[in-house]
């Protein structure tokens, strides 16, 4: 595919098309600092094989990864411990269960978490990566995600950060279940911090498209020119945001836009069309799944008119 | 992509290879009938947009389509009666719950099966099935399999579906709790019957190819020609095959095999190429989630020699 | 405990002060033949050691024992099969569950139901009732209900037990789901039969004070002089009772009456005073958790101003 | 009852003839202190309504009441906030969960404990209490401890406290998920100090007999004559160590002894006779469902000899 009949004149007119449905969801409020953020943004961005970069929308706003987050932290642990490692302690099966559940992890034994897109899987992740202080851990992830997506200078959002550390006791009661039936080792504490901190990383959407179209030119990146991860681990990974991305909305998303994505409570999507681009889309107010009610209804009409779809 | 790349020979070749890890599974004992099968078969066929069948292994054997039979009769619903309907009865959830599971259907309200593809989501698409009677209702899930397939002769094992009705205790019980909760109204037995004789229609592999090729045509059968379904069919049924096709393995065969596909006790799994082909393979020895572990591990050699996987 | 001080002019008082509360609670409907029950009705009978019977209120209204049956069957089995054989098959745990949760017995392994009160565990306990056909089991419950009571006229109600029997839809997912995992190895209509059969045995609050008298006396009815049970089955029937008798309603109940007893959907209790005396009562408008809402009411008070709990 | 027929030659014989049981369970390992405990330690203390003490075996072996101290802060919360405050905030259901998951928190709406005899209802009981800081929290419940044991001198064990603290990470769990959900207000850190405080209270049988002989007679300290309760604290207080006091063993345990009890996993148990007795016992070695093996036995036996029963 190329650009030439993906304009952002194009992008800009379904953008503004599409603005009205933020009316319909609801800016997450379980971390107090991510409900100031404004309902009616709504920003896409994608780039293609050849590094191309569009963008339509409030293109410059800066919003926090969330969950996008886990997708960095996931390909870090695979290329440092390899696919084996990595899954001898969180599944690879797609769930129905919300993302921060506790009941399953009780319910199954081994108490592993299903998938490491959910927040005990990611926990699980964070917990797992070889540092030598919890410091280096998360600079690594920080590391990675700014080569993914070919920014150096992306940062946390402290304001964020802390508030979701002050807050964050669902995180804390799945962290110290899994503390307690010994799947992680290490301080709480210590890795919530990591997991924090690595949501609260900010970006745009330029930011998520060149991220995940890093995953999707097999990772390499497309604008940079990085070799930053090996296709084996962009497999896994796309493999996994396809099932499991979007929490218990996965499936219908599959259905409607038809391309493997993850999804983030501060209102951001990527999406990759494998071989071809990837998507960035930003949109705050979310749907009762905790997606971006704009943003996926964005990714449908994208996919629909221009054919992305690979499902 | 053509089939100059893609000949017999190789697959004979791959088949053979592959043909020994059927040691490391077992044939299914629930249904009686079924565990007379033989555990070292192995065979698969591919059939491309160009109507071609290539195919290999034990290609003349035949099995019975069981859970494979799931995507025509959601197929058929979706044709008959639209998507708002369909999915007013039953969810596009992912799970990980095993395909036989009560508890998840008690645990949530409404008390809706996940989706299309578990026992309990396909007993509620044949309960809405637009027929005057059960006799009807199963020979138009009967006619639009043989449709799929281009195989106007295709009918049902009739010891295999008698062993199934005997002993299809854990159905029953999914299907009398739906009834109990009002999910389903119609009669329990003469429902299941429909499913139980659905479940026991009998194909080749090239069945099977045909069959998904259609699916991955977007409803077109290349190599009748027939148009059997629209599109938007052929989408939705690919999207949860994608995120719901192999139960509990579905995340595990998205990494490996990177195809939506829908497997069957049978030993039979289908995987779909979108917009390049249907691919169909059949090896009765299963693993532990119930699906065939020759089939898929074939699936993935040839999805990983000839880049077919969209994931 | 003589009865001097325990009137039946005192009754009398105790139903009309109570009988007002009924207007807060509702008669059972799932049962369509139960839903025709006057809400109005309030009855109470108890039966001391000397066999001295006071009743008062709507004495002679006949009602359906319902799940107070199970008392009965739990009481043969044990008697007939030991009570190493019969906890084998079903647990001794309380439970929060509703009465007909499917979902803890696919939780948890062995798939045994959590104990004989509750309806999973009275099916199975219908199962293992050792007789040559169906009819000589109901025969023998019964019998059991019979000589418990002291009436030998007891028998069913048929409007109840056909609306039962077409209606059980929930009571088959149980009966069907045990069946699948070999709990129960008899055909499950069969079963379930007998069941529905015993449901329906018509009584009145002096039948129920006396069947629940003879295990107050440890076995012997006070009314008749039979010893009907040995002391060893009263005294794990009246345990059960006492942690499981009325469902997620078992906790509340210790509180307020401080007394083993068994509710049934038909709007009768029974509550047993330990080598004291055995109380019935009878109203229709059930509490959220299926129990008699004027019923308890008037237990607490009865055990209140008597001083009649054992807890 | 007097205690004529109850001395302490047949006490010490049953505590000989019990002893061997021990070797069946092992001591709690999960807190590291407690698995120092002496496996083969077994002792029992009554007290009846006049303050006679009897006691036999390892009388002056000094334990922590860990689970039993349930008892005391409820009764503490009944009394200083009243039956209606307390139970908003947990149930009065029995559960057959263990002691410590936290599965049903999460399933069920409003998200409040079962009842308060388990974990996760103690916690949010001592996040009820009613006093300006934790230290004096934490001094009411250990003041209300010494007055229901006739023990001014009862106090924490260091070592217990501080390894608990160290290693209550499946508490914690349970504590953060309750307070994500708002079911407590309170920093958990702090409030799960009190609850590994009070756990750690140090108790000899005789300790446990004059405890829980003051539940038995309603709330009068037999042996100081103290009026530590009121009697309406001691009935629910009674009936929920009836239904819920020992876990998902609370069913078999009534069939066995048929007396409200309370276990704690340093293997000591309380066992009420309203109205006559309380009887404390102490053996570390535990069965499967946390409950000491030889503790019940000893229990049984007595209750069995001395027709103590009530259910």
């Amino acid at each position: 595919m190329s650009f030439m009949t993906f304009q952002e004149t194009d992008l800009e007119e379904l953008v503004n098309a599409t603005r009205f449905l933020a009316a319909k969801g609801k800016v997450a409020t379980y971390i107090p600092e991510l409900a100031r953020g404004n309902p009616e943004i709504l920003a896409v961005a994608a780039v293609d094989a050849a590094g191309t970069l569009v963008s339509a929308g409030d293109r410059d706003v800066r919003f926090t990864m969330q969950s996008i987050s886990k997708v960095v932290s996931l390909s870090l642990a695979l290329m440092e411990l390899g696919e084996e490692e990595v899954f001898r302690k969180v599944g690879m099966d797609p769930t129905a269960d919300p993302f921060n559940s506790v009941m399953r992890l009780e319910m199954i034994r081994p108490h592993v978490p299903q998938n490491p897109l959910i927040n005990a899987g990611a926990i699980v992740i964070d917990s797992m990566l070889p540092y030598a202080d919890p410091e280096k851990a998360f600079c690594a992830v920080r590391d990675m995600a700014r080569r993914l997506a070919g920014n150096p200078r992306m940062r946390e959002n402290q304001a964020v950060y802390l508030s979701e550390k002050r807050t964050g006791d669902r995180n804390r009661s799945l962290a110290y279940f899994l503390k307690s039936v010994g799947t992680i080792k290490a301080d709480v504490e210590t890795i919530l911090d990591i997991y924090f901190r690595q949501c609260s990383l900010e970006v745009t959407v330029s930011d998520l498209a060149t991220l995940v179209a890093t995953l999707s030119m097999d990772g390499r990146n497309p604008r940079t020119g990085e070799e930053v991860l090996p296709p084996s681990v962009c497999r896994i990974v796309r493999a996994l945001m396809a099932t499991c991305g979007l929490y218990d909305g996965s499936g219908a998303f599959a259905v409607r836009v038809g391309l493997p994505a993850k999804s983030g409570v501060g209102g951001g999507i990527v999406a990759a069309v494998p071989g071809v681009m990837g998507i960035g889309v930003c949109g705050p107010a979310l749907d009762q799944q905790g997606n971006s009610i704009a943003g996926i209804a964005l990714l449908e009409r994208l996919s629909g008119r221009y054919g992305l779809r690979v499902l």
